[in-house]
């Protein structure tokens, strides 16, 4: 059975999965990138952008972990493409060059039609404007049976805990105080939805945490 | 120059240092006990009961940790009596029986002035009507130059925050997820206060952070 998981993603202490400020120098936030250290640092990250060396450690493991046995992404529109607006240029092909590091289907939830985007690797953008449930439904059947990963934004993921949709969350919890931004379960009960958090693994940079949705 | 130090302060990972519906039955709220649980199976805690035995591990270190060095407490109305009104009673001694284990004078916020009240093991709680700055000032000529403890609750926690007062500040998060209750940095931009991370450990039962505010 197909599952909806969320891995690696990055939340501060005080639970922001992205900084205040948002906007094209910005596409994570004033202060965003300190979310993501954890993960430039790792092997992982150095291989996905044709790089050598990086850390091999619990962190690694962690992000080398995360793309494994994935049939299918669901992205919302602001992990694609810039931050305000229909698509400024149908030139625009995401933030990942010409080979993105997804390698599978990439469903992109968005308010504006576009024909999908074939990538180099065997990453495909498809572009679903009926909302969380369409995409779920068409990332899972283009899935063949492996998981769904949700790769974010805040937004998406909050609209899809809300509505009880992801079996695996895992959070990598980073050291930081952002104080500001978009908080990831602000006003969501976890546990009234149904999660329960399984393990706590501590990493070089990150805690990894993982909540479940209980059957 | 004596510091003023929260210690070992229980918050679940979705940031609630109580749970919801605090009453007489439920002095840490409904599932509250959830967030003090790291701490029941230490040695520290059980030895402040008169108990043999407990475990020696990362978080039995915490807790011992958290009361050397300590010339004084401060501690929320809640923390040291019944919820809700004034003193229900002039003969209510605190939660801990003839020998409370702080060993020090420790100062209760309160709007409702009582005598001093001296117990058994050198504890003295002294009430303070004029709030938080009055309450430190006392604690801290008390703690003659050792540092001060703010032992809680979640709101007195909160008070000391925003005013920039606390100096340090370690968080037992627990892997649990409360949804709801009483919210230790809601609405409370702590990196504007000037606290970043400095420290993460893991525990047996719990990741240890430690907070500072930047000098």
């Amino acid at each position: 059975m197909s599952r909806l998981r969320v891995l690696s993603f990055a939340v501060s202490l005080d639970g922001y999965g992205a900084g205040p400020d948002q906007d094209l120098q910005h596409p994570l936030g004033v202060r965003g990138p300190e979310l993501m250290e954890w993960f430039f640092a790792t092997r992982a990250w150095r291989a996905m952008h044709g790089q050598e060396g990086g850390e091999t450690g619990v962190d690694n493991g962690m992000a080398e972990k995360a793309f494994e046995g994935i049939g299918a992404w669901i992205l919302g529109r602001n992990m694609f493409g810039p931050v305000r607006g229909p698509w400024p240029d149908e030139s625009w092909k995401g933030w990942w060059g010409d080979e993105p590091p997804y390698h599978t289907p990439v469903f992109v939830l968005t308010h504006h039609p576009r024909a999908p985007l074939r990538m180099k690797g065997g990453t495909e953008f498809r572009f679903v404007t009926e909302g969380i449930h369409a995409a779920l439904k068409q990332a899972t059947e283009a899935a063949g049976g492996r998981d769904v990963r949700l790769g974010g934004g805040v937004s998406a993921v909050r609209q899809y805990l809300s509505a009880g949709l992801i079996d695996e969350l895992h959070l990598a919890v980073r050291p930081v105080l952002l104080g500001a931004g978009e908080h990831l379960w602000r006003d969501l009960d976890l546990h009234a939805l149904g999660y329960a958090c399984e393990k706590v693994v501590a990493g070089e940079r990150a805690t990894h945490v993982f909540l479940r949705r209980k059957a």
